[in-house]
């Protein structure tokens, strides 16, 4: 059989470790020459594949693809694109075959969540369903670390060690700080649905007593007077308090902490944020000076303070994508398998897609200390290893050195272009 | 004549460094034990001073005094205490050397920013009209960068760092958003009164029209039709547009750009910080999808990615001005001068008090680009030196290690309290 072509694309929020996973797809592809060929990469995810631009990967250098795995961002631009149910609009899917078929593509590497794992699902299925046979992979990635049958998602571990590092580093601030100044430092950090992020902040301490002292998870219903009253007890005891909180924080009925407060000058609901949000009310019921800071896309580009154990892995399940369709397997999502030893080690699985697609992993509930405002040992032990191992970027007049690809796109072959 | 004891305090806003020069001050006084004696710390800076709570640093192991140079925060608690002015109330100043007397304390090293010094000229001058002999000596330190004589102020290097380090991985990440999403991100920094912190995030910037591709500085008064027409041609012609805004950034008539939009439920008017507020206006302006983040505390205290130049210069200062002070020097500030050669090299000098106290030094004009929004080449050529080579500290399980100390409060020998 004639050699096929690949594609590889970047798909919603990016992790300090995409590009790990880029590389390992891309090294690995060039080292099977003999049964690959030319690894396209989508500009912008797959709205690239839509539109046929197509990034030539064999245009870069081996030292500017090794460069990837310590570079943040997606190289090749990713998306938030939503693809419509395929029953309503199969000509999206369609259009994406009609450019594989083009250009001879036979391999679809897709790096991205869970909404992703479903779109390379579907890829799949319309393939099938059009007798255009393609391998498709997904590669996992998502800080939220909410993919399902894979003990941890590439690109979380990294935000887990930002945070927990930041949060080590802001309570030394603090502590200094507190007998005259500052008492309450609150640390805002992503996680919509599930605590996974916040929790890691927990890793912060080392001992029981240690900050953070409190957690604000999406899963426990926010109440206020515990909060205040929590952060009451804190202060009188250890003269401070900093608290982790989750942007998804809630109330028991649903409404987001954040953004309940605040209207702009233009009449706005303002997403304030949940720390702002929560300092106004220590504010207001115990009178503490407050900082509070928004890490935002900080924690998941810090690729300075990248989890060397994250960085491994991501490089390992972007090789592990295209050794698997070497082996003939498709329709799939890699995973990590954490090891049954007392020490942390871990391999690569897989899991079906159809099982995979659409499935949300919650953070379990005995991860959560009793009172809601902490972690367990057991979640420390889910965790800890998670964030072990640093691997720093080369630098050069202070500043990371990171990865600048020539990104240069192919000439098209469809007359028709997309409108989606 | 018998050896006298010293006194350490950590003044003001802490840093990622203000230990190194602890480090440096306590190392140096026990290479000198012949001529010092006992090196004691204000617990919580001078406060401790003023309460008889010494701390003695000759309880620390050798290890536990080294490690203190890669530990952020105050180790000794700092404080945010305006001495009364001397005329007003010299009681306090009294106590004060009530106190070395008391102690037999015979060097006073005080380890800030403007303020700081202000109090340690103070401090030389009552002991002089009380006849009480001290060698009193400054130790710069500030995030601010505002001390005048000397080349900088250590501390800011390692802001400085973390503000380009983060400014560049962020712009990273949005760059990779910004085909189908957010187009916007903006950086929030410190910098109340001088945009030393804001222009540092230029550093981000290898080439031109690398992002930052908008600085909002303290120095220039903010016009929005200017600012909102500047993010709009970046973004026409990047695709995206990076911001990073000072706290201190105001209108012409003075107005804070922060707070000016917000108040909470409570009615309270809220510091809804600058980045947000700009947010909001683009938002409003040209409808695009934000994200900003607010760094706060996480910039002064993040040690993992300070500066070596800043944690070599912050440690001495300290080992210079106990030097200093053992070649019967006073009533000066340790200053750090900048050679004049083309490759960047500093030595130590000193400054009298008396020039020093209640001078802020500005950040020049001509650091600024012409249009308000950028750094010229010959602030990059100031700044650049200042972030070069990374310091790490240690790490375990994936958590830096930072300096436990013991902090054991000597006896008190004085019967009365200080009633502040």
């Amino acid at each position: 059989m004639a050699k096929r072509n690949a594609f590889y694309a970047q798909s919603g929020g990016v992790t300090s470790v995409i590009n790990a996973s880029a590389c390992g797809v891309i090294e690995t592809c060039r080292a099977n020459k003999d049964k690959i060929g030319t690894l396209y990469a989508g500009r912008n995810g797959i709205i690239g594949a839509l539109h046929e631009n197509l990034i030539d990967t064999s245009k870069e250098t081996a030292s500017a693809v090794a460069s990837l795995k310590h570079t943040p961002g997606g190289a090749f631009g990713s998306c938030r694109y939503k693809m419509q149910n395929i029953d309503d609009n199969p000509a999206e899917y369609e259009r994406l075959v009609e450019v594989f078929k083009a250009h001879n593509i036979g391999y679809f590497f897709y790096n991205g969540g869970g909404d992703s794992a479903d779109t390379c699902l579907k890829v799949a299925q319309i393939a099938e369903r059009m007798n255009y046979p393609i391998q498709a992979i997904h590669i996992p990635k998502t800080i939220d670390n909410d993919l399902p049958f894979t003990d941890c998602s590439p690109g979380f571990g990294s935000v887990a060690k930002y945070v927990a590092v930041s949060t080590k580093e802001a309570s030394l601030d603090i502590a200094s700080m507190a007998a005259s100044s500052t008492k309450i430092f609150i640390l805002e950090v992503m996680g919509r649905h599930a605590g996974w992020i916040a929790a890691s902040g927990g890793l912060a301490a080392e001992q029981a007593g240690d900050p953070p002292h409190i957690i604000v998870f999406p899963e426990i219903p926010f109440v206020r007077e515990e909060f205040i009253a929590k952060v009451d007890a804190t202060v009188k005891e250890k003269g401070y308090c900093v608290v982790v909180a989750s942007e998804g924080a809630k109330y028991a009925d649903g409404a987001l902490i954040s953004g309940s407060l605040h209207k702009d000058a233009f009449g706005h609901q303002q997403l304030g944020g949940v720390a702002q949000t929560l300092a106004s009310m220590v504010k207001h019921s115990l009178g503490h000076k407050y900082h509070y800071a928004l890490s935002d896309y900080l924690q998941r580009s810090a690729r300075h303070i990248a989890s060397k154990t994250d960085v491994e892995q991501a490089y390992a399940v972007g090789r592990a994508a295209v050794e698997k369709a070497l082996e003939g397997k498709h329709t799939i999502m890699v995973t990590i398998e954490r090891g049954t030893g007392k020490k942390y080690s871990w391999s690569l699985g897989e899991a079906s897609l159809a099982k995979v697609a659409n499935v949300e992993k919650k953070m379990p509930r005995s991860f959560i200390t009793k009172d809601g405002f902490g972690i367990t040992d057991k979640a420390r032990e889910y965790f800890q290893p998670l964030i072990v191992g640093e691997d720093y970027p080369p630098f050069k007049n202070g500043i990371p050195q990171y990865a600048k690809l020539k990104n240069i796109l192919i000439d098209k072959k469809l007359k028709n272009g997309f409108e989606g």
